[in-house]
């Protein structure tokens, strides 16, 4: 049902922003038996659905069935034409539902979950306004789930040139002749990998050493070997001094520290992250507008008092990822309703109902390069940074049966950190063809902190590439 | 080394029978410091290697691979066409190493097991004679890994036709214009898949009701769906009367009890296996020659005293799967080696390194067709035979935002058996493209009996097919 025209409502929980953290965690306190309302500002789904994961996809998805084909006897001579990019872009348009949110607000009104759109803000605690007019009461919390935005750097000219960030980069209806993007981490790298594929001529600019800097570092060495075959110009070691568009809609000039000038038709900035909480009155409760919000276990604000206020999704810093969203919003709110309840909350019981463990244990990530890097829980510098002490195994992929089966010349790597005292993995990385369903094997083994001794049990099938499983066992038997 | 030339030696075990059972279990015996040899009348490397696993998933990989494509925006056009089938053949010869077992016997040489080509046959305990001269003594073990044969069945004409077995439907030189295939079990469905992507007209024969009849339903019901819109017409509830080919390199009648007459090139039986035990001499130690060899879980042979006697892979029918197979190898090759240094061997220790007990807790399989179909551990039927108190969920695969991403139009199915009693998983079933390294996230959950409140902090990364995780987890809460 709609919300009603009062211009004052109570509910028991307020939920800003409907991405979907803020859907998730409305849908899952509903079903615990407590009332909710999202607002949202702008498209009820958020920057998943229709500027990031789902277009993004859609758009890396035809560069690694390409990729495959391409290595496959008996069919690789059909395809070494490019890709017809008009259809990849019309279906990406499909998938992102042609930026409108009709679905989405459909899925919230089946779950009985009220939908309030303009921008909201507290007012104090408990209490958000609405474009500074309806005011939302919040018997027992308000979550704060408005995810984050690009950053744009303060490089001279930038901000005038109109740089593309995550969101033109998914949505673009045209393929830029030249583009330049900044940055080597997911976003640069996927959407590097995509407009590449799709006929761009791609210069690939990172102030650090190589790609992907939070996986291991075979993740960005063979990302970076992959889109130099593929033509992309990967500079590393270089910061962008100034940046001039002179005319709207003409080419950009992008003057590197070194002075070389690179000019190009579009600048993609993927630099970083900022949280969306610049503009949600976080000051009228004691919080620093635009800082990221400080959350436990439970994803309940640690400095405000009461229990009312919950940061979940991006907001929170803990892992800007979708999924982890999700979860996270499952977790807050089991933890709102049994608090609702006066029902005890165990947020310091690890792997708990009411605690996102995995928030720090057990981040699985898919970069939908081609090829795929997939990695979850800790690298090893992670895994030795906390402490822990490791045996780190690696195993060539390309020497899998099921591998070469996969892809002639089939390369990847895998490999998995062990924590020693307790024989359990920590974390493990795959970067191949086909590795991304591959990689929840590892998170069902990291988060179910299944011991070594029991994985061997664990037969992997033949010929596929998961028997790389059985060669990191036998490595680690020695 | 190779074996010395005297007719007679004595090793700690000897193994009869060089296919990745036998060489697995060769290899383990070995690092644990007792000398080794195998005796191989074939090719070194085995079924698996030239007439199986290989060669069929080297047949099979286009098809799903271009399956895929014609499905990919973008790239769909390109692949509208049939699979270039000798070169697809070729890559077939490859994967089978031409039929040559050298790379093979470099490996034995390297991990220092001696071969001794020939037939061996048991000669009373612990002895070995080759083309009955050379005499092998074991001092400790003789493990039997002979494998299993295709059954020919006897019906009338049958064996005069020379129909296909595994073996010619894997290494077959050209794509026969007709084929039918008899049998609708892995065999079946793999090969009908393939030769008919290569070209054939197929007609698959099945007895019973539906295909894959040892998975859920559903898997044999997508399947058949599929291999019908490929164009192979599928026959359930037919047997075969008669079989009469006039004359050699002629075409075959195949004649069904109903009377009907269908006309092809070549005939295909795929209805069973037997053990390769007729001809091991076990009627010296007083075991019935032709039958499979009953092993407790460290796969030594029950009614044979003396703890000498071992049946590892397909000859003991606890799971005919190369990846089974080279699993009873590690653990019997443990046992065996343990035994030899009386140390003490707990075979009834459940999940124990001298258990097999994934055999009959958590054997996984992917079934190569288009789409894929992999399982693990018990099916609905199997779990409530076995006494368990069970919830079984499903879920449709093409509904996850994975799938829908990877392929147009994606249809699938996963289904997951919960142990109400212990709140873990019994069994899962995935059918659909891609989902053939998906399935060992269920094995690791599976043999890990990783409980269900802790498969919630399994994430799966969004958007990949394994989603469907969630999906399962949250339809079980429901």
């Amino acid at each position: 049902m709609a919300a009603s025209e009062t211009t004052e409502a109570e509910y028991d929980v307020v939920v800003l922003g409907a991405g979907p953290p803020g859907e998730n965690l409305a849908d899952r306190v509903h079903a615990g038996g407590l009332s909710a309302v999202i607002v949202e500002s702008e498209l009820v789904g958020g920057e998943c659905s229709y500027w990031a994961c789902m277009p993004s996809k859609a758009l890396l998805r035809p560069v690694t069935a390409r990729s495959e084909a391409r290595r496959v006897a008996g069919l690789k001579d059909a395809v070494t034409g490019p890709l017809d990019a008009p259809a990849v872009l019309a279906h990406r348009d499909d998938f992102a539902s042609h930026w409108k949110d009709d679905g989405q607000v459909r899925w919230l009104e089946s779950v009985g979950v009220d939908l309030v759109r303009g921008v909201g803000r507290l007012d104090g605690p408990r209490r958000v306004v609405v474009d500074g007019g309806r005011v939302l009461t919040a018997r027992h919390a308000v979550a704060v789930c408005t995810g984050s935005r690009a950053v744009i750097p303060g490089i001279p000219g930038l901000a005038e040139a109109k740089p593309w960030t995550s969101r033109e980069a998914t949505s673009a209806q045209a393929v830029p002749g030249r583009l330049v993007v900044v940055g080597g981490g997911v976003v640069g790298v996927e959407m590097a990998t995509a407009w590449r594929a799709l006929g761009a001529s791609v210069t690939l600019l990172v102030r650090g050493e190589g790609l992907l800097p939070r996986m291991e570092p075979f993740a960005g060495l063979l990302v970076a070997e992959s889109l130099a075959e593929a033509g992309v110009l990967l500079r590393t070691g270089t910061e962008v001094r100034e940046v001039r568009r002179e005319a709207p809609g003409g080419p950009v000039t992008v003057i590197l520290d070194s002075g070389e000038e690179i000019v190009a038709d579009e600048i993609l900035i993927a630099t970083g992250r900022a949280p969306r909480t610049d503009d949600l009155g976080l000051e009228t409760i004691g919080l620093e507008p635009g800082s990221w919000l400080d959350v436990d276990d439970s994803c309940r604000v640690r400095s405000v008092a009461g229990d009312w206020l919950y940061g979940v999704g991006d907001v929170n810093h803990r892992a800007l990822l979708t999924h982890q969203g999700k979860y996270q919003a499952r977790i807050a709110g089991a933890a709102i309703t049994a608090r609702a309840r006066q029902v005890p909350v165990l947020e310091s019981d690890r792997w708990g109902a009411h605690a996102a463990t995995a928030d720090t244990e057990a981040v699985p990530q898919v970069v939908f390069s081609d090829p795929e890097a997939a990695s979850v829980g800790r690298t090893a510098a992670e895994a030795e940074r906390a402490g822990h002490r490791i045996r780190v195994i690696d195993h060539d992929l390309g020497a899998v049966a099921g591998s070469a089966l996969y892809a002639d010349g089939y390369r990847g790597r895998a490999r998995m950190v062990v924590d020693l005292d307790r024989e359990v993995l920590l974390g493990a990385t795959f970067v191949g063809l086909g590795v991304g369903e591959l990689l929840h094997s590892a998170t069902v083994a990291v988060a179910g902190e299944v011991p070594i001794e029991r994985l061997w049990h664990a037969v992997p099938s033949y010929p596929t590439i998961s028997e790389v499983w059985l060669r990191l066992l036998e490595a680690y038997r020695g």
